[in-house]
């Protein structure tokens, strides 16, 4: 193994604020304790999740790095105590709790998923946020089960173009919103079955139409806000509705008879605080669901677009700017 | 068999309003269709949902009868087509899905329980509506398993009485909310681990001072409304929230981003509406789960008060004066 060196290169949130807030900076390189390993940092992906961490809207939870990125590619470069020395020089992807904007981050051994060779690390490190996202937010928490109808909102995000996949792989049928009909178009060759312009369609009056008034049996909502109570109206009786995020604000008003009646089922998740047995829980459900389908090639992320690490700031500019389709990256 | 009269007194609905327009009239007697039976009503349970049907805004789902009746004990006089004979002159009691206020009232047989000897016919006619709604909600809607804690608001109605029973017998450890101290001092005596007063206590910060800060697994509602957004704060990480009724309101604000980041899930539902088939499955499952316990002697309804069946008006007036603690019968 190559001498690690002391410094690295690491991008900061220098202060709350503006895409111009991530700045470059030194920091040491962090040494993995327990169970962990060290990554140098090929590629990561940029989330939603950073940008509201730059604003200021969503500290790191306790024990987590300071620095954005929650998902990198990368080949091992040192482990800590209880991890195989096999794994060093192995080419890996993670979910991380933080730090991923840099040179080298640590990840929980448990919670890697090796790369297949063929693959490019580019599409390894756009994998672990949006597939631990999707997988637990839709088929464990939501039950999506084979041949149901699912209503995705942000067809054209990185979560979307993700629950897209899954989705089709999974033997659903998969209706999605968008905000253009470019995006529409771009979901659709995605692979979504049906998608509505939200824009210039009430969605909920859509819904009805493409399910012969039957409804939807899940809804994946991240915009949450007024458009609960819409999505329950998409939901056939026994339908559930599970929550990531909340774009379009935090607070909801139902009509819990409503509920009642149509026995529906309201949840909803964030990844970031969770423990790390569960993500290692998560990531080894993964890896006998989801990951023989990202080696033999059937499943690949939707990749938008590759910025350089130094300008993570164009980057979340561009991901605020909300015209990309699929995912963002930073190349280290 | 004694031969069947052709007419009955049944107490009708005879216009939206108060418990003057309960009032008796003849009706012809029932006969029994495919797979039902017909029972000579011994006593009939009165709930919440005759209630609210009685003033209008609650209407019997199609096919059901129009008067008012969820839940009867009576002797089986006479059986339908695949229904076996060997049924006639046994003690049985049964939900139904309407007609209970009546001297004979049909009942699907496959929904029937048959009253152990020495259990009284009352107690018999007190058990099936809060049996069926409190299993289903509790049990399988909510999860509820050993050693966990439940919040039950109303805890001497007929609901929370049963739910009490059912939650010690299952292990669970059961928080309750009643609007008085004497209430308070009957839920205590029926089983209830802490009583709330919800008149003189705020009912949050009590249950976090009884669960030391924990909160409690899983929500019993039939408040709704404003409540909502209060049990979600009883509730720990990933707790859950079933409403079985509205009395509080039907609107409730919620929060969706703390739904997401305590995992919450909410859910609830109607009994009177399901498919016959649900409500065979469901009795099958009482019969197995539950029912040993009622041959036992180990589950007796909690009593309040029985009234002549041409009284029914009288029985109503009680039950909306909330002085009850648990079932109120007609007797026939």
């Amino acid at each position: 193994m190559e001498k690690l060196p002391e410094l690295m290169t690491a991008i900061e949130i220098s202060t709350s604020g503006g895409p111009e807030v991530l700045i470059a900076a030194e920091r040491p390189v962090p040494s993995p304790g327990d169970g962990e390993l060290l990554l140098k940092v090929a590629f990561a992906g940029v989330n939603r999740p950073d940008v509201i961490q730059r604003k200021g809207l969503y500290p790191p939870p306790p024990g987590a790095s300071d620095l954005p990125g929650l998902e990198v590619s990368g080949v091992v470069v040192a482990v800590g105590a209880g991890v195989s020395r096999e794994l060093l020089g192995t080419r890996q992807c993670a979910l991380v709790s933080g730090g991923g904007y840099a040179e080298y981050c640590i990840a929980r051994a448990d919670v890697c998923l090796p790369v297949p060779a063929g693959m490019d690390m580019a599409q390894a490190a756009a994998l672990p946020e949006t597939l631990f996202t999707v997988w637990h937010n839709v088929f464990e928490r939501g039950y999506a089960a084979s041949g149901e109808t699912i209503l995705i909102h942000g067809g054209t995000s990185g979560i979307g173009t993700m629950a897209i996949k899954l989705g089709k792989l999974f033997d659903l049928n998969v209706i999605v919103t968008c905000g253009s009909d470019d995006k529409c178009a771009a979901a659709k060759a995605i692979g979504a079955d049906h998608a509505i312009n939200y824009n210039s369609t009430d969605f909920v009056a859509e819904v009805q139409t493409i399910t012969n008034g039957a409804g939807v049996h899940l809804v994946l909502d991240m915009v949450a806000g007024p458009y609960v109570a819409r999505n329950l109206q998409c939901l056939r009786e026994d339908g559930r509705h599970v929550t990531i995020a909340v774009q379009g604000g935090m607070i909801a008003e139902l009509n819990m008879a409503y509920i009642m009646s149509r026995r529906l089922m309201l949840t909803g998740s964030t990844l970031r605080p969770r423990t790390k047995e569960f993500k290692a829980l998560l990531a080894q459900e993964i890896s006998t669901t989801v990951w023989p389908m990202v080696c033999d090639g059937a499943l690949r992320p939707e990749m938008d677009r590759i910025f350089p690490l130094a300008d993570a700031a164009g980057a979340h500019a561009y991901m605020e700017s909300g015209t990309h389709v699929g995912k963002i990256l930073l190349e280290v």
